[in-house]
């Protein structure tokens, strides 16, 4: 194999990869990116056995073939290279040499037979999904993803396509027990039966699809083969194995006999939540929260410290309640909303609470409250 | 005491203190900042017993005293606050109240008269330095500094002022045993005569120092008392206990038979000791120059990786050698240079070799080769 690539194209296209492959040296074959020229392009694959990407680039080949080296130690090399033409070509033995300037380098590599088999992908029965939506919904629900390996059900995002009202809805859920998130939009695109039965995609395989999302504002295809997700993006292609498990019925997590409207602004809201929790215990972030007509008072204390607390106008006109929360559970729901108002929908101090954008469909988060 | 001041200013106060409070919790009143009030101005202190540093700030003081509280604390507080004015006071039993906006704090201190005594300044034998001179050369030396606490000696940079051909020069050096920096610059002042016997600045002192000289191009004023070296600059005093030792014989340290003289341009050589140094071991980053007539070939083996090897043109017109250097000690003296060539002036082999710009004075860096 024998191609030339530019210093700019060889390097990104390595990036790109460096969060898929295996960073535990279980089965070197897997720290390894298996790089295939063939009819003009060169093909870059790396997966861990649970996620995988494969990218296309145009190059000149001079001679086809394939290889595996090490992702790591290969972009490492092309990143410290000058701006030059590169030309990579292999050796016996499945060395490799690298050619730039005055620079030399041989490096060795693995057979690519022993690179793990990476499916054709057939993209008849894709759907097509605006990027720029799918970022924001991850970005609404992944903090509340597990990271509880123990909990595998949990450590990933639960994605359905829900038909309303003769609406396409595509729902995300993501829960770690304590709290929970739910994010909805309407999207233009046929239904599918697994996407409408519902899937967990995995945390790692989110992540990477939320960086491809937000690489570049465009369509993705979305489709499933074998247990697993396949998304499509211009020249990358991703796999990512399912979750096996049943996710909880989130829909019984959602509270429906909470009576209590609170609405704040999200912005004087999120930032006394943050000064107060500077005085709450650094293992429960605990806060206070009293509310009373058309107020609210934040506090906090910490034996070792000393106590903080402050008052915010919120609309409000039922009973005074008092209830507590972990101020972190709050904070992260706030920050990935925009919204200038949100409504804290609550029934008493032990029932778990409801927090959303207030007037807006679409976002629902669902937070313990701290007991005494 | 109670004192009104503005967020903006309270904040960059506290932040600036951060890197000199005690971070382990032996004492905590080394943990604490104190805070003192009097005609109208706000003095803020810190130390932790070797390195400790007192600014003031003008403010509306509306009762005098002083008072000790946690560093960190309250920064991370006062970080968080409204962008208003904060009213700051004490109350019995060495509690702090901090009010802005709607916001309330109350935190425990320390009784002040706990806090360690601090040095009133005496400025009639200071002399006055450039704080950008200061700043450059700190960097030019600070990389070779020694992190092996059990060489205490080695922990700082000699200071050392020098008159040569009635010139005054202000000269720094560090040595980690591996290698040693040497930089001077002609100053304006009179000489000292702690300074002209030579002095050693601690580690901590040198990069509170550095800062200090960075966050403003102006001048500072050095000074002398009790073992300790004093640095003023605008309201902030530092003063830093000097390394009680004998700093090694550096004029032996610095070869005088070296006759072999390499110039290569510096960006390039820095570009390709980074590469090399990719295929070098983890642990040793050794890289082999072979130097010829007009050329010099760097290259490097791993025998997991493979191997990589580079020509650069170079004036040379000695006989052949080849040496070996551990490349992170060549790549952090180029980082610290800006000239466009630099020269190595060689012996032999084993011997050690001078690193410094080409046909500039005032730089040189002394490096031991690798032993095959």
């Amino acid at each position: 194999m024998e191609f030339k690539i530019d210093k700019d194209t060889f390097s990104r296209a390595l990036q790109k990869i460096q969060g898929i492959v295996e960073k535990r040296n279980t089965m070197p074959i897997l720290s390894n990116v298996l790089i295939e020229a063939n009819d003009g392009r060169i093909e870059l694959t790396a997966t861990d056995l649970e996620v995988g990407m494969k990218s296309s680039y145009e190059t000149t080949i001079t001679r086809e073939g394939k290889i595996t080296v090490s992702a790591k130690k290969l972009y490492e090399i092309i990143k410290e290279l000058p701006d030059e033409t590169i030309t990579f070509s292999t050796k016996e033995n499945d060395w490799v040499e690298i050619r730039c300037g005055k620079a030399h380098f041989s490096i060795v590599g693995l057979s690519p037979e022993e690179f793990p088999y990476f499916p054709k992908v057939n993209e008849e029965s894709f759907i097509r999904i605006e990027s720029r939506l799918l970022a924001e919904m991850i970005e609404k629900t992944a903090y509340a993803i597990c990271f509880d390996e123990t909990k595998y059900n949990l450590n990933g995002i639960f994605v359905k396509t829900v038909e309303e009202e003769g609406r396409a809805l595509l729902r995300m859920v993501a829960t770690d027990g304590h709290r929970l998130s739910i994010t909805e939009k309407e999207f233009a695109g046929a239904m599918q039966s697994e996407m409408a039965k519902g899937i967990i995609f995995p945390k790692k395989g989110i992540f990477e699809l939320k960086k491809m999302c937000e690489e570049e504002a465009t369509e993705l295809s979305l489709g499933f083969m074998d247990n697993s997700a396949v998304i499509k993006k211009g020249n990358t292609v991703v796999v990512m194995r399912l979750v096996d498990g049943e996710f909880p019925d989130y829909t019984r997590v959602v509270p429906v006999a909470n009576d209590k409207i609170v609405t704040v602004a999200r912005e004087p809201f999120f930032h006394s939540l943050r000064r107060m929790s500077i005085l709450s215990s650094e293992k429960f972030k605990g806060i206070k929260m009293e509310i009373e007509t058309e107020r609210m008072v934040i506090s906090s204390s910490n034996p070792e410290l000393g106590e903080a607390s402050e008052e915010l106008d919120a609309a409000y006109g039922n009973v005074p309640l008092s209830i507590r929360f972990n101020a972190k559970y709050l904070i992260d729901v706030l920050s990935v909303l925009s919204e200038s108002e949100v409504a804290l929908v609550l029934r008493d101090e032990l029932s778990p609470a409801i927090v959303k954008p207030a007037g807006v469909e679409g976002f629902t988060a669902v937070i313990m409250p701290m007991r005494l």
